[in-house]
């Protein structure tokens, strides 16, 4: 488990919330991947655009997510998710996210496996992993 | 496991697709819930809406899903989403979704625990699951 | 012209955009709706859900809206919105945004035209325009 | 006015509507685009990958779009959307669809002003619109 722990305050929003009045659950994904982003951001000291173009890569594409939702949240609540590398492997990675409402309720928790990924040498087409660089690694603690 | 199987040919956009040009992946989500949208009013015969209303509830809120995205896809892929119930509980249920591009690869799979819910009666803000009626859990064979 | 101004500090996400790399338009309709509603909420001192509530009405649907893309905008961009409402009719009123980037060029501009509605009392699937309260209209200078 | 016409069946989706109930506004725009799309793809019989790799285009970013919403929509509805390319300039092209409900009432009316656009040569960062090939107007009759 690394060290850095991101916290994002974040609002929900009308447009993230479907007829049942709660969040449709695909926008708790986008502000999640919003989270990852600020997280590496964070980390790194510079925008994913910056960082991406650094060290040559397309970014960090999702291979496996769960969520699992505890708590409905609706629009104008005030949220903060905590966010946190678990592990990183040679060019894969885990990142844990705990959506918790203003009452202190935890709503979600998601877990994420990315690849640190480029476009593959021989087919601009095709992605493939890379290793991640011990700097990326060793800037989250 | 259930006997009805969906099949939904579905189009992927230019607004899934993110600066990599692969799908965002809080997209398939969305894909995902639409596809068991369309199982429930295939098997019911009606749109939600009206098995909603019929039934008192305010439809089939998200507990727990996971996705594995093996494969890449990029906007104008065909793509077919296979779904199925998995498995009814007394008042939840799991669906299984395999979205597969045109050429036959699977591209990603997903896991859903959903729950037949409705407003809590003392309390509308609240939801809770209640009992999955028998008439729709045979509607799935 | 009423005389208060909104000012929201946003940041333009990964997910909001496209294989272009800049914003998927859509995207920047769903932050001025955003805006518009942290505008009332700052105008009237609760949120959406409160003066919602408190009126009687089910929100501010929009009837006709008009956006105008000058610079693109890409992930990371910090960017502000300065929002403020035109003018107030008998249930309908016009708001403007203007979208700037951190180096201060104007992005995007936007004209709405949303109405203060109700659900219909004979019909609660039909929704009308009802009048803005002489208060809220007050609220907002 | 251009002869093609596109004719797109579409059904809303529970993850396009709001605590309302209705058609989040920004969700209309996305299915516009992909009308849009499809209409292009229509009438150079190839997917938007395909021409804007054969033209050296990036594709048709909206520089100025407005919809006005007439009749609300909400989930389960088939609606119908009628696209056309109103008017080709030089680099830019207006669009227009018309939103159908199953039961023929015109719901929303959307214009759009796209360009024909490609990266800059000198600034791949920049975005610059460039001449509509004249095999491509011809395409839309």
């Amino acid at each position: 488990m690394t060290t850095l722990v991101g916290r994002q305050a974040r609002v929900i929003e009308w447009g993230d919330c479907d007829p049942a009045g709660i969040v449709f659950y695909p926008r708790y994904f986008a502000h999640f991947d919003a989270c990852t982003a600020l997280l590496f951001q964070q980390a790194l000291g510079e925008t994913q655009a910056a960082w991406a173009a650094r060290h040559g890569v397309i970014g960090i594409p999702m291979v496996d997510t769960r969520a699992q939702f505890t708590t409905p949240c609706t629009f104008g609540d005030q949220v903060v998710v905590e966010s946190r590398v678990a592990a990183f492997r040679r060019s894969s990675f885990q990142v844990e996210h705990r959506l918790l409402r203003a009452d202190g309720v935890l709503a979600v928790e998601a877990w994420e496996t990315r690849v640190w990924a480029a476009r593959h040498p021989d087919d601009p087409a095709r992605i493939r992993g890379v290793a991640v660089p011990a700097a990326v690694v060793a800037a989250f603690g």
